[in-house]
């Protein structure tokens, strides 16, 4: 048994949200198990789900290593499932293998630094699975840690728009770390891609990237200059991390703006041409609202890696895993605002900043710092 | 060239919304074309669309044959691509060829009844493609009206369902025409469904034609009792009619409760059930809401019936066409409160009945009546 410290989320069925840093004891690695000493781990918006979600953090209780916050409803009871359980949490990070269980796989990682994808990443030490884990060379844990996450979802879209049939993209939030990302992706594929940002200064930061077509939410002219961008590009399907509100919407109805003035004859239905958005996060939480503006061919459906990873079988997951480490610190790299260790990473200066999930603004977990 | 009188649909740019009976002229039926005298069509909600919308009806101005009304936004601007242009209505209905176009398939139905899918069934008479039209033998036009819309729509659910794996559906405001056509399809093809109504004595109704899952969405116990029909069937596909507000929604919320409760182990993606509502109509003009209470497995899209015959393949429409035709009085049997000619359509106690939609309450058009 190895010990070492980890962080656990729990949602009381009354509402209180408890973080906590304790001392945990980590069996030794069986068969295609690695276990590996923690170096580094980012803080993702898929991993706030269960950190932070909607809770109070303003009014939480604080003492070291542990915060106490109260969960609103709905989103108390949306998360029924986990009331009473201790979870840990932290979907990836980077590391080096200290045992590893007695499978081939397992054992040729004996002492290298790898990128992994344990699930408990905000601890000291995680078992992973080797099939999972990416050897980093001579590569610090800092630029593998976020080497799973968001490279495999950026090259997951591009899969998913081919798969589709489509040669253009629409983002949104794209600046994001993800969204840079995807126009160095883009960029390389010569997939077409329509950018959208909420500031001119990330506007400003995507052009300085190559980025082709990029459009301001914020500006007056946003909805006649997504028309022209997607006019251009014949972009049909989106990607919507925000989730919430009329971001999808507003996205729908420009491409059957597109799409009805390309049409010689009025149709009560609107146009033939089909319109499809994947919401794959929850930036905001308000319900997605969707008004009847775009005849009846559309479509608004969740996507999330791992499903993805599971339809497009074991031939695509390694090639794009290859490319992913052929290229870490060029197209796949990822940048950070803060570094934090565990009890750091619950402190209130820390915990409401980095919840908001501003564009560019991510944290590392660095459990031994 | 024949005359005869037909409906037209007019938007202006200001908001006026002129429905009026006009004097029209047919040519010729050319080709695979035939000119049939239309004895009578059906109003659909698809019809409504462009026949009265959102418009106030109220207020409107009435003359005979003729009625001037107020059309508000956004459904005004959400119609841009009709401003000015004077449409024809009614996507089906029966009558009798009297001219025929030189093709084989259009002569060999000259003197017949026929059903039709003219887009102008609102007329005393109908250009239609021979290849769309269904003889009906010694039916009657009544009977043979709504023999397109409703019957490949209820089936076209069910090969949906088939084609996507599925062998439960759930059907939102089950108790209408189609519903109850669905119904009888279900249980002929041993394809499980899950019912939905708002009123106890639909639910009466539907029971009575032998429906297994009936649930009120009205009754207090709602909830429970979808995720109970949900969990007995198995069905996570459903097709909603509504198309505002949280009638989808609360499906989904249901479906993933039931998937959830399956689950051994807690995720904070939610369940990895796949989660589809097809919305194929708009008895409610609100947008469209979705709360984030069923992780990202799940899929709301459109569903429109001529995609997706052309989707289906030729080989799947015949048989479907065929499967109608033999049992039109039966299976696909249609029922109507009231009968109106073309002028009576444009009265305020029709319009102001029908436009409502109420569930089994359809008008029939018999325009020499």
């Amino acid at each position: 048994m190895t010990t070492g410290k980890q962080l656990f989320t729990t949602l009381q069925p009354d509402g209180k949200l408890t973080l906590e840093v304790a001392e945990s004891q980590f069996h030794e690695p069986k068969g295609n198990q690695v276990l590996v000493k923690m170096e580094a781990a980012p803080i993702n918006p898929s991993d706030l789900a269960i950190l932070t979600s909607a809770a109070d953090f303003e009014t939480a209780e604080y003492a070291p290593g542990k915060v106490v916050a109260t969960m609103p409803e709905p989103f108390l009871s949306g998360q029924k499932a986990r009331h009473g359980q201790r979870l840990p949490a932290g979907n990836e990070g980077a590391g080096t293998v200290i045992a590893t269980g007695d499978s081939d796989a397992a054992k040729a990682l004996m002492g290298q630094r790898v990128a992994c994808v344990p699930g408990h990443a905000f601890s000291q030490y995680a078992l992973a699975d080797a099939m999972m884990c990416l050897p980093l060379g001579d590569h610090s844990a800092e630029v593998g840690a976020s080497s799973f996450v968001n490279p495999m979802t950026a090259l997951g879209f591009v899969e998913t728009a081919r798969m589709e049939g489509h040669s253009a993209i629409v983002h949104l939030a794209a600046a994001s770390n993800l969204g840079q990302m995807l126009n160095r992706i883009c960029l390389e594929d010569g997939m077409k891609l329509v950018n959208i940002v909420r500031k001119d200064d990330h506007a400003e930061l995507l052009k300085s990237q190559g980025a082709e077509y990029v459009v301001n939410s914020s500006a007056p002219t946003y909805m006649a200059d997504l028309r022209a961008a997607i006019a251009e590009t014949g972009a049909f399907l989106g990607f919507d991390p925000i989730g919430g509100g009329q971001a999808s919407d507003g996205v729908l109805k420009a491409m059957e703006q597109v799409a009805v003035s390309r049409m010689t004859e009025f149709s009560r239905y609107g146009s033939n041409q089909h319109k499809k958005m994947y919401i794959y996060g929850r930036l905001e939480l308000a319900p997605t609202i969707l008004t009847p503006s775009y005849g009846l061919d559309w479509s608004v459906a969740g996507w999330l890696l791992t499903p993805f990873l599971q339809r497009a079988g074991l031939e695509t997951v390694v090639r794009m895993r290859s490319r992913v480490q052929a290229n870490l610190t060029t197209t796949f790299a990822s940048h950070y605002k803060a570094k934090v260790n565990l009890e750091q990473m619950l402190e209130k200066p820390a915990i409401t900043d980095y919840r908001q999930m501003k564009t560019g603004e991510k944290y590392l977990v660095t459990p031994w710092g």
